[in-house]
């Protein structure tokens, strides 16, 4: 194996462990980190939660407990993102780096944050720190895409989450009861909610399915420290919503919003992210809502299910009628089956 | 390996073989055959087209070419379909096998047709020749399923392909002129009507879009001996098809043909069945006539392409409405990329 090729293999255990953080660090980006001594990880960690450690003071701390702090010298410390230079709620991570004497430093994205980006690279180049950046630059910006979004245009990421049949429709008749999907795609979307900081619905999907929108069967293991996420319902009148549903009865009420008559939705969505730390905001509604937000280009990634039935007939997963004056394309759509359902994945550009 | 995978493994090979007269051997299904000693191929062939010699056949006179005649009673034959024990335009293979004595024969599927089945066992058991059934049975299975339902039902083996966007509509807007579909996909419905008889769309699509339906850039090679598919337009007035449509007035014009006022699609496919030996058909239309055929129980399987794009509007790949009585459903759906585009593609039972 080539200098490059290990780098990329601890850097995708960084992704992975980075991975863990999704859904739980906002306003924060997730980030993972690994130190490795002659290809021996000697510690590791990710940023759990807004408010707690960095990833990087994490692995300094994990390799500490193991008695590795002495090997840090002739160690490199590979992070997903561009150590952070500056303080906010915890000291500098290029501090804690410089302090240990890391042999080299190797990162994956920059930070898209302005008052960090390309900052750190410099403070430890003349710490006398080797610094590698770019590994696996794409798969590090991907877990990141929301938190670059939450900088560059101030609202929540988007993604919108659809089940449909192979014909786009996401009821079935009336005698049929069932839900389109099966079990592991159902799973799937809980997991996905574990991932974001709220789920968005329109008020007739509310009054129509009485839908509980809550984590409760994720296909991964959902870490303690994460709350269920906010539940915002969009109507013309708060009082259609019936007083009765899950979502204003339920144990977790109080994360429950109802939004009165939005007319501009990038508003909503700036709104949330700046006064709710919504980073990511998973969209699972009816066709009209899903086309309100597709023609506002506000859409950002596509989860689209694909049960293997074609009904003939129900509701759209996306209201028909007039073209979108700009298309929503994915970008490098994945597929992948989740038992008998088909998921199409992918990052949304309009043209 | 065991004695079972060795099995598996050379009946992969006659799979393959076989695969390549898919829509060259109808009214005969497609077979492949290898003979093998000790762990070599001595021999190997397909049925290359109706009123050629059997796979079997084939295989022995490739055996005999390559001088290893001899041998063939050290030796197994392979054959993806129980050998024909009738006289049809050919001699019955189990007379060319018993004559050669091989030592033992290996079959996947037996054979769908009423005079044949299960008796060519009992023949080369008699004859001295060990048999073994149902290896790779599904698979076999799956190669002969337009055939097993020819047998079965008298008619033709419907597959319904569709591109589509991701909301299910099959136009762009009218400023968009291009496919939805990439150049893959696009590639692989001519691969697909390599392996029909036939092709099917509504006068409809023929004034809308003008298609040639023709074979012209397959995926895979075709055999010379493959014809253009008939091209049938299903219409209610003939004289509403522009007589300059290409499929009216290009060099395979012979090849396409008008049916007017269809009001019994099942007789429709027996027809094609008994007096054109179409075995299998791709119907590639509109959503009014997939509707009618779905709503007919007819489409015996589903070939969905969905491109990454999400229009908003345009024609149903399906026509909406009133939903279909039994729901069309998909048996262990494959899903599989064609360039960014993606293939949704299952047997489907009507439930």
């Amino acid at each position: 194996m080539n200098a490059e090729d290990r780098d990329a293999r601890w850097m995708k255990l960084a992704i992975e462990l980075a991975g863990k953080g999704l859904g739980l660090t906002s306003p924060n980006p997730c980030v993972g980190a690994v130190i490795v001594h002659k290809d021996q990880i000697i510690g590791s960690g990710f940023h759990e939660k807004a408010g707690l450690p960095h990833a990087e003071r994490n692995a300094i701390a994990d390799g500490i407990a193991k008695g590795n702090v002495g090997l840090f010298p002739d160690s490199t410390l590979y992070v997903t993102l561009e150590p952070c230079s500056t303080t906010g709620k915890t000291p500098p991570c290029t501090e804690a780096i410089i302090k240990h004497g890391f042999k080299r430093v190797v990162y994956g994205s920059e930070d898209p944050n302005p008052g960090h980006k390309g900052i750190a690279a410099e403070i430890l180049k003349n710490a006398g720190i080797k610094v590698t950046r770019g590994v696996l630059e794409k798969e590090c910006d991907f877990l990141i895409r929301a938190f670059r979004l939450n900088m560059m245009e101030g609202r929540s990421w988007v993604i919108a989450k659809s089940a449909m049949s192979l014909d786009g429709h996401i009821s079935r008749s009336p005698e049929r009861s069932q839900w389109l999907t099966g079990k592991a795609a159902r799973s799937f979307v809980h997991t996905l909610r574990s991932e974001c900081e709220a789920v968005m619905t329109g008020g007739n999907t509310v009054r129509m399915d009485n839908p509980s929108l809550t984590i409760r069967n994720p296909e991964k293991p959902v870490s303690p420290l994460k709350e269920q996420p906010w539940r915002i319902i969009l109507t013309r009148n708060a009082a259609s919503i019936p007083k009765n549903s899950i979502c204003l009865t339920d144990e977790f009420r109080d994360r429950t919003l109802i939004v009165e008559n939005v007319s501009n939705y990038l508003e909503l969505l700036q709104n949330l992210y700046t006064e709710r730390k919504i980073s990511s905001l998973l969209l699972e509604s009816g066709g009209v809502l899903m086309k309100e937000f597709l023609k506002a280009g506000l859409v950002d990634e596509w989860v689209g299910f694909y049960a293997p039935v074609i009904t003939g007939g129900g509701v759209d997963g996306v209201e028909g009628g007039d073209f979108l004056e700009r298309e929503a394309h994915l970008v490098k759509p994945s597929a992948k089956m989740f038992g008998d359902d088909v998921c199409i994945r992918g990052e949304v550009r309009y043209q």
